[in-house]
């Protein structure tokens, strides 16, 4: 049955990509060289991690999270012909914005990115008196434009589908507090022009283990024959604190607050030095994916410890596969 | 000056009502029969408090806030001749709700109600995987319809704008989390059709004293030749747990988020032994105003120490007065 | 039905008692001369109550909390003709123990007493490392045993049935934290000869409203045609603090741990002076019942506010149906 | 041997008083027109509490914690014929500070008041950048002068000794965190000058019951035959808050930082509803007493409930004797 | 002296061992192979650690906490020639259980094993309505049945003697609450039939440093000639989070509840990257210990960052020579 | 111009010294050799970090916080010819104290010292019923003596300058709480004799970043041409705990609680494995400073995950530049 899964889209030919390793059962696997972005890839960076990438022009580009080493979170354009290696600008984007009542900047992080219709958007973690989901657009990766925040704080990882739903945008987001929120679950929201929005609904909360204390939705939810495929991170507490991994589910394709399956173990968790060590230990933390729909390939670009950039990879039909069978796979 | 200011609205001649006693300097004064509603004013009731009054055909209609011997929320119709006694339903309003998804009845508390255009609008505090803001509307106080809800979680305290502001519908609310919220700011938002919120606005935060942990908006707005005057509560966060007062602001009234003015003192704050002692000790909390456009009176309705509810008194000039010069009358 | 409920039990004629007020509707009414036992009824005390009184001889006896004026808790005895005036020893028990590793005195607190088989046990929490549950005995309420501690630490409100239950002693108990515990839940607990103590099985946990946050078992379960009846508190925590009120639930007779029926709302919460204002704000916590098969009656001892003893009556046909209703008459 | 316990001190024959009530065995007792200052005493006082009276000339003078309707803190200077009416400046004292840099007003409150060597000082509790102790002093209660804080943050409850020990000035302290410290002992520090202090002193922890999360020194020592008479302050930590009383030690005349006796029980309680119920329910706080040399009379004036002032009595020989006698007094 | 230090047990020459390395005085040392046990050593774990082995025919068995990809902790059967290569089942252990009470699964870990009279018995932390110890029995590690769990819930780290103490069962167990307890001591109880328990004995608590948080029982003791060695975990609460090492003691032979002495430097404390750096970074968690009375040799299987399985090696002369000596060997 | 930035000081040729990596553009850069010293240094040590060195004769000499295998914090002497390679005393100081009541060893950690008039100072927490600044001498660093603790607890990094200012002692510290404190500042004290501090001033607080959560001196001041050149250590609260870096500021040479400029970025980070992953990962933590006036070189000794200890370098002329630029290079 799972052979017949098929991303919905576009052709990516020069997706990066990286076989599975002979003899390796993995769902998910590593880039060879990871991290594929080093902490220090621009010269003010402490970090950068958390990052958004999408097919431009011939290559890619993208929307990085580069916390200067005032430790303050910025986000940063950049470009790349293959995916791995990015030349990002060495200042922060500067949106313009028709409000000056929101166009300060206070800290901007994880962001997300997506063609949408004519261009592509951005939506990011806003701090506007508390964190909230900023929403903006570019055409060309050099300007970029703030429209209204989608929510009222406090709100983190706010990620639009990459096309109207019932004829209206469609956003999932995780509802948070003012600090290191002990909660989170995915909800979904509706908009009929991106600036009022409406219609929330409960998409899916915490279970056990490794997704026992908050979940948040990761890259754009990826349209396949099967409902859209949403990767996510979970998060574990610890007696010695958060530990974040990745996981995926597949939403009803009309109604995306349906959840059709979801993985009960993770596709990835923190085990790797890169991953385990750094600014904030023990974190996996998926923001974009690249899908190749001639091929089924897709590679998600995660945060790794809140430090440095990490590229895994998975076959569409694979990773369908396990969603819908992984209630099965544990004890 | 404040001689000047007038309240924009209706008559209500039959407003309830006691002058303040003779000899006394206070801006709010107390009805000598708080409080008005006890906590077993209906057999199922532990206690009746954070409620809504407003002027019906001759008399008056509310929606109460009766958490019953289980110590659930839920909210009742109610009317009354005279303001002050009350015929409250036995059952809580059960709402016809055309959405299935977000027509659970989990917990109901708070609300406010308000004349808007043809009907009497209702929010509250719904829970919804978590407290958000409830929205639904009467004709008769009788049968009740359930709306959308006006936000993702965790919010408390959506207030209406008693009309359009800029052509579009008005609210203030306070973002909250999923508890007991050691924060809590007021913000604006709009919406074109009441089902779609957006253009969030940054009105007020907290400040020292009185209002130095969290506030939240009150009653309706009551338009003034000034501004919107905002009733409010304020908390503040001893050794021994919150306390809950009274202020008020004057807002722009075309930018209600501009805000005019703003007590420094409290206008109302836990004294009275029902407001010191119950359920929750030493809470002031407003929730309903009414006004007489013609004598500038003004009737405040307050849960007291989430058991009881009370009514306050003040005069529309003089509020104004003191709240344009209470940034002086303090060291 | 309820008609036919009946204690399984003695007669009590002389079991204190007030009638319900003319037009009541109330299941459980309180004492008018409540509190019954003042704080300072011995020139030590700063407090007297979750006390636990029996019939004794003529008339009643008990072990009482009576905390000293440094704040140490500490168990006295004490005897009454009328089971209202009580005689109380000025100084507290002075058990005899036959083992020195665990005779070491801390604290002690919140007694329950009964008759089994040949003598008077007492339970009580008893501080060894640790709040654990202390067992002893007396024949004359002058010269007291004690035996082995039935648990470990951490452990509160043990509470022994009347009578063995399957050839074996049976005993509820709250296991707690070593703090003021933010979880309970109560179990049974089984054994052959007092000392060794196993088959421990979860009998109720908490659930919404006032038995949110935790739940204990209070006095000696009443055995009758129905199961046993068992009064516990439960608490709700709010922004200002915990709440402890008082219902009632009904067990399986020959496997306590089975759960028959249990109110949903509070049979008593704290609503009067005494029992909202004192040294622990806002308490109602029952530690022991007379009962009187003849007429059914039933008298409740319970703590107000950590600071006085109340009396509380109801009867057991009444109190039956309303548990076996309850599930029935809230929204 | 209690009898010959004195006052080494002035005679005060018109020191406020009140005889026992006949049959009471109370070491200390209340005056029977408490709170003699009520909460609202000032136009503009939410509460006057936590305050510090002194003979002066034929009457009394004192230094006033009101706090205003901003409920921020403040001290008042005040005047009273009798020790029981007072006349309180409407306006908080305006000290005249040499030094720019620590004279920027921010809050201040729990002020204690001596007349040392030529003039009256006063200490209190002064936020600069954290409450610290600030130290000041008047010789008319009209015009006050700041010098130096005593400390560096974080610090409460700083008091004089009325006399040099050992050639230095010697004052009493409890240092603490930022906010509601859940810690809290006695230090001494001495000065030759006081404005540089050092030899700092462990004095006394914390123990059980009602002093055993935190202690602080109350009024200024009262020098006796027997050591130096130190009345305290002492908290409890409920699951339902902090709760205050008082008690008192003997320390050493020469090393006041070596403790004599000290009491086991508390000498005063909220017991009474203006003690339990208020802006902070459930607290004794002393930071006053007047004593008069010739009848051993002691007046100890203490914060209720951080609302209103009360008064209560004792005797020097008594009271000796009780803290001498304490540690046999319970069991 | 401690030349004469013996276990007294059965030989083991296949014991597992490496001489400590030529030059170091460690009283401990790790195997150079260390992890012994990786952490995906079977396909669905994502961890194995605080795991249990003993001999077993002519190699040994084990059982093994192995937590699944869903974060989940379970149990499993494990079989090795050598004691450093293991096959593990890929299934969790399937206990048998008599009581449908207890018989529900709901998580599995820090299993012990030891041989005892005529099986071998398995005890683990048990989850029944919060944990608890759970106690079963094998003939074979194939089959294996579960018996009562010995105690009330909240505990962890049930640990069996390896022989009747006075004519009962013996085990050491650490209460502890529902979650990540701040808090531990270890404790000892007694069973007629491993059914009921009781006489708990306070054996030992936390002191300073490395066992400054809490304590809890490590493997099954080993019987010496000078008492029982007790090998034990310690924890430190840094800022950045709890820090497990390993200490040791020394228990009289019949009555364990004494402590003849015990370490006040740690054994081994998390240095090794397996051990800083994993699932919960900083953890050497020790689970079971091989010996050889031959040859004095003790191999002890402790969890590492609670990721993977180390082996670490001392003598029992100088073991027991160090743990006497401890107490002297620190400033 | 900050070519002309010169350290006013001594001449110190054999400084310990590497240049910079060709290409590298850092400000400060590390040791190639870091950690220069290891955690097992000497027999007793778990951890050699936090510690300081002064240039002593023809060599170098110091301070050295040696936790020992209790993990119980004590300061060592050592000696050193290059400033790298250190002989360290296998026992901890051993201090003369005139005082009997303040001499009792608890704890000692996190020294600084430095040559003042006539011989070396050595400051360093000292625990005295809570945390404090122990201040003592040696002129051999054989036999110290120890002085009054200067300040009430609780504090923490107290740290003299090099000389008087204004003709009095002078003293940076962080006061703090009881435990790991939330908060931090960095004041300033004076003092005529050692003996007496006062005149406490606010010199800076906590920012954005990595210096959000607390702040506190590191090395005894750099007198240089421009100011006080301070190092100091900056706090981040991430949700998996704090993160320790470092920073530099220039304080007015006469006003030292005047800050004429600050690092916005930090200058060192955890960055490398021996910073990130220890007994407290992701700390890196100043404590003494060599300089050199002649070449303008500087050389930080600073601990690494509270477990060794690194040196990293830096020059006079660029550090003040980059402090004095830092506010505009960042976003």
């Amino acid at each position: 049955m799972a052979a017949s899964s098929k991303i919905i889209g576009s052709s990516l030919p020069n997706i990066p990509w990286q076989d599975r390793k002979p003899g390796s059962s993995e769902i998910m696997w590593r880039h060879s060289g990871n991290p594929v972005i080093s902490r220090d890839h621009i010269p003010s960076s402490n970090s950068i991690f958390n990052s958004a990438v999408v097919p431009y022009k011939d290559g890619f580009a993208g929307v990085f999270r580069c916390d200067n080493k005032n430790r303050q979170a910025w986000i940063h354009s950049g470009q790349s012909t293959d995916g791995i290696n990015f030349e990002i600008d060495h200042e922060p984007i500067d949106f313009e914005c028709a409000e000056p009542d929101i166009a300060e900047r206070v800290e901007w992080y994880d962001p997300r990115v997506l063609w949408l219709e004519d261009r592509y958007y951005v939506t990011w973690c806003n701090f506007y008196h508390g964190p909230t989901i900023g929403v903006g657009y570019t055409y060309d990766f050099k300007k970029f434009y703030q429209m209204e925040n989608a929510f009222l704080p406090y709100n983190r990882n706010g990620v639009f589908f990459p096309r109207k739903i019932n004829g209206r945008y469609a956003m999932l987001s995780r509802p948070s507090d003012a600090g290191h929120t002990a909660y989170g679950d995915i909800f979904y929201s509706e908009s009929p022009d991106m600036c009022y929005w409406g219609k929330h609904r409960f998409v899916m909360g915490t279970t056990i283990g490794w997704q026992s204390k908050k979940i948040g939705p990761g890259p754009v939810p990826i349209e396949t024959t099967e409902g859209w495929l949403m990767f996510y991170h979970g998060v574990l507490y610890s007696c010695n604190g958060f530990v974040y991994s990745m996981g995926a589910a597949l939403l009803d394709i009309d109604k995306p607050w349906k959840v059709v399956a979801r993985t009960k173990p993770y596709l990835l968790s923190p085990q790797e030095l890169y991953e385990c060590v750094g600014d904030v230990p023990n974190v996996v933390f998926p923001c974009a994916a690249l899908t190749d729909a001639d091929t089924g390939r897709i590679a998600v670009y995660y945060g790794c410890a809140d430090t440095v950039t990490g590229l895994a990879f998975c076959k569409v039909d694979e990773i369908i596969d396990y969603i819908k069978g992984s209630s099965n796979n544990c004890f």
